[in-house]
């Protein structure tokens, strides 16, 4: 059994290791490569994706899990090898069921529409592309067809992403949280809008870049193995569990941008970094779910990030680094301009309060073409009117409206966004598991210290990869499934202070 | 035939873009990567080396490369289709001969070697990599081995890099230059030294690197098409036509390392820029051997960037980027400063005078190892002979004598230092040819003007990739053999004004 582990172990080394070259050849185009590299660049990300879901699909791979089976069922489900097999079974299954010819097809189609949305959003013109769209989605149904089955259509994909999850359930999870977020967002709207020119000054880029890192290095990100550059869209990535790295932009007018972006996507790669090192190179080193993903990128970026205590610390030192800028703006009018709530366009410059209302309109529409009851030529028009009676205000252009977001454009719908949404639920009750058991830590988060809540969430969630599924942690850590009472009371409690709601 | 051909190309290029990905992610590791990516990153390239090499000797390659030969024998040897066959074919060759076992153990004693190298260096400890090196110059006589008829055992090494030379010829060669070099080193050496203080004083990076970056976009060097980032150790990579990437190394009291080494990686990355485009991807984009590649290195660097023309117009630059450093220092004495000639250690800091009894001294040491003459043990001490005899100046250490070049301890021996004087022959052939077709050229050089000479390049020698060898592309371009009579003469000319020899 041990010849038969090794040998799978090795064969999914090397599958893990053509993705994570892959993973190489994406940051360097996003970060460093001339633009004449860029046709090239495109054949050879082909070429590794070949290589590597050829590798993936081996049927040898088919028969090692066959045999592995008496073992794998002789061992606790919790043990580090009856885990690897059973993700690694679950993800050769999943790869296994679509053929390789509809995936080359999809891939084309992703480069194909892709390349069309970054011309029509600019010319603001859905026409563009709507013909890919609507190819985007007759795609998207065939993909979910290869997993027959399911209740919804967009199941199989949403199962994708976060593994487990259905159709139904997120749209009554989301259903009940926009039922709870709408008073919320009716009375701090109807308040004046709160005076956020502070961070709409210059603000050198090289000043913020710095302030950033300083930030995420207290936090634990570990710059032996990682590193922060420079890219049009932050992202994390990972290229082994030594080398997670972030990027991030920096708006010269708005401070906000870069800081937050910055402590965001170091939320997502501390997730990578805290992985069991004995897990590299295996299925299990990776974040377990889209959904929890986000909620470390959140825990990070909001719960710590736009939490009173946190400034505490921080905006002296963030005066000291931009004395005219902010050096007559109070803490309080400070602490008030990161955290303003308005009602707004545009899905990732949301503020806490309204931003899930964005991803919830983006999820029903998926469900909505998904199962027909949507036509791709209509969805401008719907988007309009959703935008209207959930957030107040109609996008003025498609540019900022239905065309706002990559997700659909890259070659599928479905699944996409509900990770969003799930993270920022799920991000609070971890948090709230976190201060029941270690009620020191706002002190801490108020001192600059952070080392009790990082160890705290390496300890019970960061470690185990994707050994259990997010249901499976949710259970584990918080003793019960996912439940959205701890993120609303999170914004009551919060935004209740800010803005002295009833 | 067409089907066939177009089935070559495509393995081809697959092979192709393996290598470049390798390529990047060396390049990543020398010039972003966080120090804990080390370990993932040497397994992710060796899957790759694997990946390429399997791909590159592919039997279906071998099949279809005798189908097609009777098509190759239809066509003319300059045509693109019959070139691409032939190198491909040769390529095919080498790669077939050599026994995939054997290669997986010179590529684990490769980086073995190198490893205990980096850590011999520093402590000046030629017993430490004794061993190590005892087993390259094994493995580097077994390599050979696979290449059987050959005059010397070091033929097969050399003809890697440089086809279609061997040891004889280019022995016969270095002993003419040896011959022609010494006297004029021996008159300039007798001279009391240049005063070439004006380089070494305090020049901040920023700026050095602004100006080198400015002298390479005015030889040509195409920014869309490549850039330039900091390593350890300068070099030139090339991920496709479209992306040509150099790499430099700035030290703040030494103004000579940064400017030259640009022009120098810039000389190499514009012959591959300069190739034709419809190349891509195949077996001819690449420069035709090691001492062309270098003749263009050397012309960047010496002919056109050490030349008393182009500091005429450059120098007024250089001195306003630094007017506190350089404001006092007269055009002579800048001139001669960097020109400075004397007897010296180290190979890389070697003027253009001595420079090739450097390379000259290794070379012969690599054939004397190979052909047994020499044993490893002895090394050293003959190397301090060789030094105090060729150069008149014995090393005081192994740190700055045997160990200072990282090629013998990379895990191969032979046939890696001819290039480097190849190279600079070359070069003045290449150059002289230019001059004669355009006496315009240096005035334009004077002017800051680089287009005659960088076009007449392209025509003549970058275009064709690796469709002519050296030997066809010398007499091609030149209308004779390999001869070092202009390379004497630039020197001379060049040299005996400086230091007005007799």
């Amino acid at each position: 059994m041990e010849i038969k582990l090794q040998e799978l172990k090795n064969r999914l080394m090397e599958v893990n290791d053509l993705e994570a070259v892959g993973a190489l050849l994406n940051w360097d185009q996003s970060t460093y490569m001339p633009s004449g590299g860029a046709a090239a660049r495109g054949r050879q990300m082909g070429t590794l994706a070949q290589l590597s879901h050829e590798k993936a699909t081996n049927p040898e791979i088919g028969r090692l899990l066959d045999a592995l089976r008496p073992y794998e069922e002789s061992l606790p489900y919790e043990s580090d090898d009856a885990s690897l097999i059973r993700v690694a079974r679950r993800q050769y299954e999943l790869a296994t069921k679509v053929p390789p010819a509809f995936m080359a097809q999809l891939q084309t189609h992703m480069a194909e529409s892709y390349d069309i949305w970054t011309r029509a959003r600019p010319a603001d013109d859905f026409k563009m592309v709507q013909p890919a769209l609507e190819k985007t989605l007759d795609l998207s149904r065939q993909l979910a067809g290869y997993f027959p089955g399911y209740e919804h259509i967009a199941d199989p994909l949403i199962d994708y992403a976060d593994y487990g999850m259905k159709a139904s359930t997120v749209r009554a999870v989301f259903n009940e949280l926009r039922d709870n977020l709408a008073p919320i967002v009716q009375e701090i709207t109807a308040q004046a809008p709160v005076d956020d020119s502070c961070l709409h000054q210059f603000f050198p880029e090289d000043k913020q870049l710095a302030f950033g890192l300083d930030v995420i290095k207290r936090f634990g990100y570990d710059f032996d193995r990682g590193r922060q550059d420079k890219t049009h869209h932050p992202f994390m990535t990972k290229f082994s569990l030594g080398d997670v790295r972030i990027t991030t932009r920096v708006q010269e007018h708005d401070l906000g941008e870069a800081i937050f972006s910055t402590m965001h996507e170091s939320g997502h790669a501390m997730y990578e970094m805290g992985i069991n090192r004995a897990y590299e190179g295996t299925p299990l080193a990776n974040g377990t779910s889209s959904g929890v993903h986000e909620s470390q990128s959140r825990t990070w970026e909001n719960l710590v990030g736009r939490s009173r205590g946190f400034w505490q610390f921080f905006y002296p030192k963030l005066q000291a680094a931009f004395p005219e800028q902010l050096g007559s703006a109070s803490f309080e009018t400070f602490y008030r301009a990161i955290n303003k709530v308005q009602r707004s366009l545009i899905r990732t410059d949301a503020d806490e309060v309204t931003y899930n209302l964005h991803p919830i309109i983006r999820f029903n529409l998926e469900l909505e073409l998904l199962d027909g009851s949507l036509e791709v030529r209509n969805l401008p028009e719907v988007w309009r009117e959703r935008y209207t009676a959930a957030i107040g205000i109609t996008p003025p252009d498609d540019k900022d409206g239905v065309l706002q977001d990559v997700h659909w454009y890259g070659g599928l719908i479905g699944g996409a966004f509900q990770g969003y949404t799930l993270g920022n639920i799920l991000g609070a009750q971890f948090f709230d598991t976190a201060l029941s058991a270690h009620p020191e830590i706002p002190q801490q988060i108020a001192a600059g210290e952070f080392d009790t809540l990082h160890n705290w969430l390496k300890e019970n969630i960061y470690q185990y990869g994707s050994k259990f599924t997010a249901d499976e942690l949710v259970r584990r850590v918080t003793g019960g499934p996912l439940d959205i009472k701890p993120y609303i009371a999170y914004l009551k409690r919060k935004y209740g202070e800010l803005y002295k709601l009833s």
